[in-house]
């Protein structure tokens, strides 16, 4: 069973997104791309969050993806940057919920060891493996890159309950849409 | 004529709420609460904002407000913290744009200034003055009362917006719905 997943690197600047379809173990890549946020001032904090918002529906309603997987920001050194990071991430999220989308949450150190194999790839390495695991023929923007290793990272997840599931109905826990995230 | 104004605290646990009626100089009470996301598991981000989100969407739907006012969040001294508090306003913010609602945002020491009459006013006394500028039958919740006096806050600077358009001509400025707000 095919599953569409759209992953998401969010961003008040760029927020990337990416989408894949997993079937199982094999992954196709179905489309890629960045919501930029520039065309409006940078005083303007809620019309960018307005744009990052419809960017996200826009996306939801092209592809239909059956599930969604964010990567989880890191607090910057500038708490101000923190909190306009967090803001474009909350608008990003609301975005995926008001779609009535299951969203899992990952780390990008999670992204890079699932794509990669270690969590201090660089934004290249990631590019080149992204491209690789998808047979993209070219390189994809790093923005773009983020978001479908996200995606990847989600389809990983998502395989590993599956495996889980089928092993013992005992053991079985219940995730709808695969689960995965973080606590808070 | 009466402008009816959204005044909004932004939390993740709580948000307040805060609508007012304001006819020039005339404040009226119309409604005020607070939107509560504790129900769902504090790990679950996502649906927590959707709490919010469709919270506010609500009371947009309810009272119909022609503008709105966020207070502007501060940083914290925990960096998760205000993470977690940048994704709530984001929420809430992205929540008004939505209805197509213009926004003003406010620092706290903005609005205390203007409801108490200095910036270093206790929770109680912006609860106090709130109860009695609009004349309330008890005192507020504390977020309630944040709420309200945001949208007080907004009321006065539209009021001055006015003042100051009436005065002259060549000197008036141009403010979609009052205006407001800082720069990032």
């Amino acid at each position: 069973m095919t599953i569409r997943i759209l992953g998401i690197d969010p961003g008040l600047q760029t927020t990337g997104f990416g989408v894949i379809d997993a079937d199982g173990p094999r992954l196709s890549y179905v489309a890629s791309g960045t919501i930029r946020t520039n065309a409006v001032a940078s005083g303007q904090l809620p019309q960018r969050l307005k744009i990052i918002f419809d960017g996200v529906r826009e996306v939801v309603a092209r592809y239909q993806p059956k599930c969604a997987a964010v990567e989880i920001v890191f607090v910057n050194v500038n708490p101000q940057s923190t909190l306009l990071l967090g803001q474009a991430r909350g608008a990003a999220l609301t975005s995926l919920v008001s779609c009535d989308l299951e969203v899992a949450e990952y780390t990008a150190l999670q992204m890079k060891k699932a794509v990669v194999g270690h969590g201090r790839a660089s934004k290249g390495q990631v590019q080149l493996m992204v491209q690789r695991l998808l047979a993209l023929p070219g390189l994809p923007g790093t923005d773009a890159a983020d978001a479908l290793g996200i995606a990847i990272m989600h389809a990983h997840a998502g395989a590993s309950f599956a495996a889980m599931a089928k092993s013992t109905t005992l053991t079985r826990r219940t995730h709808a849409q695969f689960g995965g995230g973080r606590t808070y």
